[in-house]
């Protein structure tokens, strides 16, 4: 498999903790959005949406990183699985993870920011102040559904990592990155920090990958 | 079943196709998002993020839109299939759902907009150019995805409907709602011409609704 990817991309992130979790080997090729590399033609050629991550797999080539995540589960459901139990157990799980996905990421994402700023007329104060509301905005959301759970586990929904973890920590990361204040969000950081302990989540960071 | 819904909420209009394809009855309990209903205690109890839809299903409440969906095609196997085929080309039907859903939606709903005149200080003509473009931007992107299809289908991704087409419709409504240029978009427009004449998703147009 073949991943096109940018280092500092929350979704490509979640994509490379997915690959990791389910041991599935793959290269990478760096996609530098900073540049403007995800708006050249190759790139285009591979998602009309110019966005990154695209996974290669025999040939054919996927968008979206959760569609990508479900993918590796329905095509490769002999190793680790992202999704786990009942229906309605899985619903959380997406549900949770389609809070940052939805919620936070895209509203925040560069091309957002810099539309803000370029094209909005926003200062850079405001635009810190936009990225921080809407963190904020689902952090708190989902720390309340974590304080909730009847049988607290040590990842987001379930004794082991799911899907609601592959988003929760790209996103932790980036919140950092913008110095977020976390104080209120003890179960976050407690589940990030225990994602991090693992090769999967370790192995996937940011700093770790080509172009960082 | 009892769906928490708001007429206009794009999201909740997709999980109202959702059940009205796979013929699943429900009630309706109208949540008003302009009176700000969505953020008063009784809903946050059911939803953390204080956003509709909200699906109760046997007592327990789900949300997320796309999670909801996924849910109702795991839990009522035995009715109309929202994702279909291969795990590639379900991978296809997600990402082009969640291409609407993570990359349109989020950026232009009601609570964003609010916060871009409210706190940002952008202007009315701003907002609406804010809107328009992340419209474009993904719908020009969506098209040259439909043009590119091998074999062209009557709905986005199949024959039949998938969960592409119940995330398109919602935001073709929206984007009407809010004077978008179709022209560029005739294989969206057919597409949607194609779903508004079936019962399922005439049964779930906003007009329809409880509160509209």
């Amino acid at each position: 498999m073949i991943l096109y990817d940018y280092c500092r991309s929350s979704a490509a992130y979640r994509v490379r903790i997915a690959l990791n979790l389910k041991s599935l080997a793959y290269e990478q090729r760096a996609v530098n959005l900073v540049s403007g590399e995800h708006r050249e033609d190759a790139h285009v050629q591979r998602n009309e949406q110019a966005l990154v991550p695209v996974l290669e797999d025999n040939g054919m080539q996927l968008s979206q990183s959760l569609a990508i995540c479900e993918y590796l589960d329905e095509a490769y459901p002999e190793t680790y699985s992202l999704l786990l139990g009942t229906p309605l157990e899985r619903a959380n799980q997406r549900a949770f993870a389609l809070a940052v996905a939805c919620d936070i990421h895209p509203v925040n994402n560069l091309r957002v920011l810099q539309y803000l700023v370029g094209e909005m007329g926003v200062d850079a104060e405001k635009k810190m102040q936009w990225y921080h509301h809407w963190i904020h905005t689902t952090f708190r959301a989902l720390e309340a559904k974590l304080q909730k759970r009847k049988t607290p586990s040590a990842f987001c929904c379930a004794e082991q990592v799911t899907i609601a973890d592959i988003c929760l920590v790209p996103q932790v990361f980036n919140a950092n990155r913008f110095a977020v204040d976390m104080t209120n969000y003890p179960l976050i950081k407690a589940i990030n920090a225990r994602c991090l302990e693992m090769e999967a989540f370790a192995k996937a960071h940011p700093d770790l990958q080509p172009g960082a």
